[in-house]
């Protein structure tokens, strides 16, 4: 099985179009519910008592909740806005509330999962949190410039201990101190790390493994309307993708990667979490299949 | 044949490791050298008195010449600076010299070219030469900032003048005022020209045409010293290439693409010029090998 560890949360989004108040985020949500569409995940994670009946629902439709804690206190909220290119976020406020104590729990039966996906956490939490699994046959992490700037050392650590680490471009050069992307990915992978995806955006991504790059486009879209949670719903269709396969090798990874690519573009079509749930199978298949046509030559 | 109208110069290039003095530049040099790797493209241009005979030499080993004037006075000089990334080119000095009064003329050889790339020119005489070509196939122009930002309708007027245009990302946002490039191509395509290519430099292309999208990645490189010259690289590749094959379609446009990304590559590995000389006709063979090999899945 794939379990997912990560925050929910209860979000404010400012886009320039429109102004999303108490919406169901967290980059646990997208990644898990976007792994979905491929296996059932569980997810550990920690909601408040605030937590709205209606969100406990949507989770419950995709996920399995056995690792999902209610704290006394409020949800973990994040407050963004986006400029009017929507390429920039500027973070107005993050309260952490119940995710500042939290002490995750592996629930008994997710210690069997093969696959392990740890969002940006804190490295620290990561790191020991992956020790519980004792039949993994893939783990993957993210992080965030918070913790490259308060926990260098500790987001070393973590990507030392996983098979793959997904990055934002900006977020592995400051990471390294690099300004090539293949010099940033070869010091990543020096550090004992396997696989290396580092995320560009609406310009793709780049995968790393041993000599070989492989880089793709982004599902070309027109109307984007809300980028929040893109590179969570690249992930967690990533690992959801290979969860389902169960084979990992660098034919599979890359196709779970342009799978990353489809459930990215489904997400950011639309505000908050919507684009990405009450996704059809078949959508996800005529999405590859325009894919391929696209990059076709 | 394919005729290349566009700038010769005389450039200094501040790289964050080098700095070049009086090294031979222009945008029709890097296009019609990079082009002459599938056909020989005539040239024409304007140089001064002091241009130098070993840069006269280096031109005449790939170009036909009959459409180079040399004047009177100095050749055009370009100084600019790049950032440490190599991201960002701070323009320091642009001297116009023999360039500012130059008259264009067509060589009667030259009139009857299929092929004809249109360079960074003042798009009042890029829409004014294309006149005088009366059996063209397939006719490309690119554009900068500048004119954009001085002569915008002369720049729409040459649009519409030409069967494909080449254009930066952020160059074609200003154009449109649009921020999503789909957006961005759909108006320009609306002025009345067919295929519409914008270039993102180390992120690859987009080529527009109809209600196709094909989205291409750029060679990946670890070790690029200086990035001037890339985009005309790739424009004259394409070009060139198209002439080579004298079919003009979706399918030959696309390869036309893989080249251009293929030889703005080896443009940007060295300083100045030097990247895009003495090229084997089988290094590019064997580029575009690996090309094909990166981005399969």
């Amino acid at each position: 099985m794939l379990t997912v560890f990560g925050s929910v949360a209860i979000d404010t989004i400012r886009t320039p179009n429109k102004v999303l108040k108490g919406v169901l985020g967290g980059a646990a949500t997208f990644a898990s519910i976007s792994a979905s569409y491929f296996v059932k995940p569980g997810l550990i994670a920690v909601a408040g008592s605030d937590f709205p009946k209606k969100y406990h629902r949507i989770l419950s439709r995709y996920l399995d909740l056995q690792g999902l804690t209610i704290n006394e206190g409020k949800t973990f909220h994040y407050d963004g806005k986006y400029d009017e290119t929507l390429s920039t976020r500027t973070t107005l406020k993050t309260e952490l509330n119940v995710l500042r104590n939290f002490k995750p729990k592996v629930p008994e039966v997710y210690k069997k999962s093969e696959f392990v996906y740890l969002a940006n956490n804190d490295p620290d939490q990561n790191s020991a949190i992956i020790k519980e699994f004792d039949k993994v046959k893939f783990s993957m992490c993210d992080t965030i410039e918070f913790w490259i700037a308060n926990k260098k050392s500790s987001v070393i650590k973590m990507i030392k201990a996983v098979d793959a680490v997904v990055i934002n471009d900006e977020e592995a050069k400051l990471l390294t101190k690099e300004h090539n992307l293949i010099k940033c990915a070869k010091k990543i992978m020096n550090w004992g790390v396997k696989y290396v995806v580092i995320k560009k955006g609406e310009h793709g991504s780049l995968l790393f493994y041993d000599d070989v790059i492989f880089p793709s486009v982004a599902f070309s879209l027109e109307d984007i309307v809300d980028p929040t949670g893109a590179g969570d719903s690249f992930a967690g269709a990533m690992i959801g993708y290979l969860a389902s396969k169960k084979t990992v090798n660098l034919s599979t990874i890359k196709k779970a990667i342009i799978y990353g690519n489809i459930l990215g573009s489904f997400s950011v079509e639309q505000y908050g979490l919507a684009g990405l749930l009450n996704i059809k199978k078949s959508d996800i298949s005529k999405r590859i299949k325009q894919y391929e046509k696209m990059v076709r030559f």
